[in-house]
């Protein structure tokens, strides 16, 4: 018997025809006349690679990781086959060293990513910033790599979820330094109805640097324990990145006009996009399209090996992540979003995330017991999956007990009871997969993920409205 | 019986005594008024703080790595009890991190690492090169923990060691671009003699990038190659830190003045070191002066986890390096010497590597056949080492031969040959090691560390002799 399940085929000639286009991509800021926004094109070109690197070195690499025995077995299959595990650390890999390899397309005054004085565009980066975007993105580099490497220790040594918490602030710490070092703004701007009692901006000093590590904690873990079917992480990851760029895109100088009318979903003015290079949403402001450009060279390449990996972790998935795809992806969503100044926005695009967050507290935190794998249960007869539950082996307290049947009046976890005196038996595990199986009844591993990506696509889809209709009646168009 | 072998136990009060010393010279430059080159004082604060950690952390983490599957037996060694390996991981962490937490001190207005403008000290860096500085600082912090990941991936994934030589200069990839990127010189000065031919400089442009990365793979493999017996590789990487160390010293602005009679040794002339804020040998250069405080910097922190790590590393230890410490270590050597810009000066340091690295060609390009171990041959009877020996199982070539036969008449390997026809039928290996124990008769694995300690410290006071004493022949004062 093969020593892991028959990798899945790729279409090579499908393929091969990628690479041309890569390569121009990468070429074409080389050659005269530069395009607009140079470095942009290479990142382009750079995520077609990453997206094949992982394509091909995922299935390469599989047999050296069940040899150094980083190897699992799929708990939701008849068969027990090993799959190689932790084959995050190859997408991070190719990830971080292709970002390593881009630092002189943007970084660089001999790339010609920078428009000659007199012809200088609208919203594009002066020399004079060069070597401060410069640290910065090398800060975010060290902070991904950190957090690959922790990623990577904890797939080895096997940390305890409640100590690994934590973990992820480590890896922000460079990033923190840097932003400390550079002198970073930790001003933040107030909502409208509290201006009377804060003002405008208040300086969070030392508690900003506080919410800056806890983001990091909170995207890398809310991720990772979002966890446990095939696809499952990769898929939110994928989605995210794709909602952050679309994000970006928004504020980048467009040859186009185009106007989004916001004001059907509340917003006190149309939003009016792009204009003969004015700078997108950014409305000329050189500081909001570098943020924006620098959260795309994070984010286009994050797509791309996050895309590959997801072909060969589809269901039935021929390769697991391991904590380590979940460190890089969260730690490169914190890093954008703290560099980018765009975290509560990007905090919108969790809100699955936060619901699951929300949704396992109870658990979390020990009021209802938490077993150690809370992931659905397999029927092998059928080929479907269940809510799993958790047994009471004593009568839960008083507080689980209320907290537990609002929320299975909530329809949010279903309660077995005692037929006579109704004392709660089992309950379904508190995560939104089980929540989804409660709600939407038992189906394949497949259907499941199928449901979550939706979910998730909804929630970015609500988070834009959130944004960019919403926010206008709490926030005026001060962005400092 | 116990998993491994008894830790070393640690003289707890002495060692307590450190921490308010420690915590002193880091908070001294944050007090006003601030000293000169405050940043140093810090940087040896957190030295102290590293040794402590290296010095506690690791018998607390040994276990943890056996459990890993991280454990070795030592081979010279009566006992069989595994003994944690590549816990040279352990010693870079620590490292890293204090260096990311060291970043304020010198990168950052806030902490008065500059002195105010109108008593500038000469030889001291100013505001303006600070983001270009902090820039060169992250790179070589990003190859430091890629060389400390592709070191701990090699430990995990077991390479072999023909395919992990060039795996060092993927290490470097972000310190090169970042030099790319900043616009690096490519220049070198050319040595007196050959001016006539080259002219003083000469641009080596695409070159330069080569040298500098087979610099990082031989200062990394080279401390590898020169191992096998307890002690041998941090003890190298503590002497060669502690040279680098003292010739930074000669560089910075010392308030005493004294000359080294240096024209005794062949110099052209005397070098008058110091003199009131004479910026020591840098003669008021504050690129030099910069250059080398950067080398401290680095090394500082590096001496004292090395010192910690050969605390539990020394005969007979409890602890293994693996191939995270070399690969970290050599890529610390490799930064410094590239963007300290003394790369020459460097290599001098690694002259018992160079004779190492020379002596075994013949069985690195396979001229010789090379066994997979070629550590000394322990007798357990006697409790010392040996010269191993490679046997040939056909006759060697007729170039292997003449190699072999005039080694031996060197005096590099021992000869054992056909008492008839005088075929070679064994050699002793083309090691250092080997070498001693062929010069100096078999002794003991804690005789055979000093002895190689002896040979690099007098390697490096040889390369002093070299560096300050006959460059002078070939080099003027032209240090561009």
């Amino acid at each position: 018997m093969a020593p892991t399940p028959t990798a899945r085929p790729l279409p090579n000639v499908l393929l091969t025809c990628l690479v041309p286009v890569a390569s121009w991509f990468v070429i074409r800021p080389l050659l005269d006349p530069s395009p607009p926004l140079p470095a942009l094109f290479a990142s382009v070109g750079f995520s077609i690679f990453a997206f094949l690197a992982a394509l091909y070195l995922i299935p390469a690499l599989g047999p050296t990781f069940v040899k150094a025995n980083l190897k699992g077995r799929d708990l939701l299959k008849v068969y027990s086959d090993p799959i190689p595990e932790s084959q995050g650390l190859v997408c991070a890999s190719i990830y971080i060293l292709l970002l390593i390899l881009f630092i002189p397309f943007p970084f660089s005054n001999s790339v010609g990513s920078l428009p000659d004085s007199g012809k200088t565009l609208e919203g594009l980066q002066g020399v004079a910033s060069l070597h401060h975007e410069l640290s910065i993105y090398l800060s975010s580099l060290l902070s991904l790599l950190m957090a690959t490497m922790l990623g990577f220790l904890d797939d080895v040594f096997d940390i305890r979820w409640r100590h690994k918490l934590p973990i992820p602030i480590i890896a922000a710490i460079p990033m923190l330094m840097v932003y400390y070092a550079e002198g970073g703004n930790t001003h933040v701007v107030i909502p409208i109805p509290l201006r009377r009692f804060f003002g405008v901006l208040v300086n969070l000093g030392p508690l900003y640097y506080l919410y800056m590590s806890l983001l990091s904690t909170f995207t890398t873990n809310s991720i990772n324990i979002l966890a446990g079917i095939n696809g499952s992480e990769v898929s939110q990851a994928v989605i995210i990145a794709m909602s952050v760029i679309l994000n970006d895109l928004l504020y980048l100088p467009w040859p186009i006009d185009f106007k989004i009318p916001l004001h059907l979903l509340g917003s006190q003015a149309e939003v009016e996009v792009g204009g003969a290079w004015h700078a997108g949403m950014a409305y000329g402001s050189s500081e909001l399209v570098d943020r924006h450009l620098f959260s795309l060279y994070i984010m286009l390449p994050l797509l791309g090996v996050c895309l590959g990996f997801m072909y060969h972790n589809w269901y039935p998935a021929r390769a697991f992540p391991g904590d380590t795809l979940c460190y890089t992806t969260g730690m490169a969503f914190s890093v954008v979003g703290i560099q980018g100044h765009f975290s509560k926005t990007l905090l919108l695009f969790f809100l699955p995330q936060i619901f699951n967050f929300v949704l396992s507290c109870p658990q979390l935190f020990g009021l209802v017991p938490c077993p150690r794998h809370r992931v659905p249960r397999f029927d092998p007869d059928t080929n479907l999956l269940y809510a799993s539950k958790v047994l009471f082996l004593r009568p839960p307290s008083k507080t689980a007990s209320f907290v537990l049947r609002i929320m299975s009046s909530l329809g949010l976890t279903a309660l077995t009871t005692h037929p006579s005196n109704g004392t709660i038996l089992e309950a379904t595990n508190l995560t939104v997969l089980n929540f989804l199986l409660v709600r939407l009844g038992a189906m394949n591993e497949k259907r499941l993920v199928q449901m979550l990506m939706a979910t998730q696509v909804t929630g970015s889809l609500l988070a834009f409205v959130v944004r960019y209709g919403l926010s206008g009646l709490v926030y005026d168009g001060d962005r400092r």
